[in-house]
């Protein structure tokens, strides 16, 4: 069993949706990421937050057997992110973004961050991402994600980070604009051409497409009657992936396949509460449970 | 292995879409979903034509072991639809919709129709569909579909069918307007509720979804590199489905999956080409290679 190295950003989250709302809930793409992969592994959690940031909520990521020697606590205000969803939940509206401490962030791995095997680099900065690969001693897979900002401002330095990384883990919109091609199977098809040695393609409600040089998998997403908050789908996805990955130590095509299952399982559950409410009263039974459920769900 | 009997139109279609056009080719939901049948089992066809009808496509239907003693030959015009798609391939634009015969389609089954035993009601009048329910004498699986229009203007009607029909294949948004539910797993369910054993929703590029009262089962769409003309997709994916089951005789939940994933190979490859161009060269062989491809898609 290995630990996952997670880097990303840790925030307090506003929401709305036409289920409801909350104010400054525990968020960041790095806190989805590690909370849903220590269902799986022990986690080293990477990121900066304000003097502001509640001590409940750090007690609350040391329990799920989080190490947050990697989290520094910066004089200032932590991240704050507020955002609406309307109907169509695949889409979010950013209603106000204050980065505060985490504008200045810049990632320093302690010593004994620096040997990890299984890391995902959360959407930061690519010049923080390529920093952060350069701290690491012989990191064995390393999933990186991103978003349509950066490709639009940093293009060179993302494209430098997918010729380093395993997997590079994308929306369907972030895949064609990267790529410039709309249909998603030459997308993806370019995307390997790109350096990485796999890409998945996020496509929300609709499921994910993965691809290697040799072979496509793709899966729905789980269905669900009740999708309250959409927010951290993704990165609950990356954390799941990484987890069960770090967790088996295997690196074959079938471990591969049932991490993406994994993945989804986590996504499903994150999305069915505010924030990270579903995640923390999650049991292990649940997950196998919902994993099971997905072969029933798929299989012919 | 029982045959298959399909009701619908028979039309001349003109397509353009951003990878090409073409003028005047055979279609009609009837004709994409008989010959798509045929690959599995014979078929009847139930539609109407006018006398401008060119020959050389009654020979081609003939060739394709489909039996055209229901199509009718009235004076006057065939149906004519010409239609548009953007790259959003999704969503088509109709530009013209001359009825011509079709206006005055009441389909007559000849009698050795009647003992038939699996039929698709393909997208017609509702009032239509439920004269041809009256015309069986036994059926033991009949699917039917529709479109919005007949969800505005006929829905009393269109509720009497779901009562009578074994399967309703409808697409998301027809799905989601006939109940009022955007969630498809609500609307799936609900429409459970209103009567047929099987529902299905289809969604186009991102796969299908299939209820019924015991389970849920889901497939993505065969990922296709090229996809130039989606016209009749769906009437296609019924045909192949149609056909699987009529062949085997079996209604499990093994051959009902099956019937699905055959149903989204015959999909895949139709709008690989305009029209039926590429059906029209398909061999069994691809047909089951394709169906192998699907496994390797999905399973994990």
């Amino acid at each position: 069993m290995s630990r996952v190295l997670v880097v990303g950003s840790v925030a307090l989250d506003s929401v709305e949706t036409p289920y409801g709302s909350q104010e400054e809930i525990l968020g960041g793409s790095a806190t989805y990421a590690s909370v849903s992969a220590s269902f799986f592994t022990p986690v080293n959690l990477v990121g900066v937050v304000g003097t502001d940031f509640p001590k409940a909520y750090l007690n609350l990521l040391k329990k799920r057997n989080i190490d947050l020697e990697g989290l520094e606590v910066r004089k200032g205000e932590t991240f704050r992110w507020k955002g609406r969803y309307g109907y169509d939940l695949n889409v979010a509206f950013t209603l106000v973004t204050e980065l505060n401490v985490f504008e200045q962030f810049n990632p320093r791995l302690p010593e004994k961050y620096c040997g990890l095997s299984h890391v995902f680099l959360a959407n930061i900065d690519p010049d923080l991402q390529l920093s952060v690969l350069k701290q690491l001693n012989h990191p064995q897979f390393v999933a990186l994600d991103s978003m349509g900002f950066w490709i639009e401002k940093k293009k060179r330095s993302l494209l430098q980070l997918l010729k380093k990384v395993d997997l590079a883990l994308l929306n369907d919109q972030e895949a064609r604009m990267l790529t410039g091609n709309t249909n998603l199977a030459k997308a993806g098809k370019e995307l390997i051409r790109l350096g990485p040695q796999m890409v998945l393609i996020k496509k929300g409600e609709h499921g994910v497409l993965f691809f290697t040089k040799d072979f496509v998998f793709s899966t729905p997403a789980y269905l669900l009657e009740t999708i309250k908050d959409p927010t951290g789908a993704g990165d609950t996805f990356a954390g799941g992936f990484m987890g069960y990955l770090a967790k088996g130590k295997k690196q074959d095509v079938a471990s591969i396949r049932k991490a993406i299952i994994y993945g989804s399982v986590m996504a499903s559950f994150s999305v069915e509460d505010f924030g990270l409410n579903r995640l923390l009263t999650l049991k292990s039974s649940d997950i196998q449970k919902r994993f099971n459920e997905f072969k029933l769900f798929t299989r012919f």
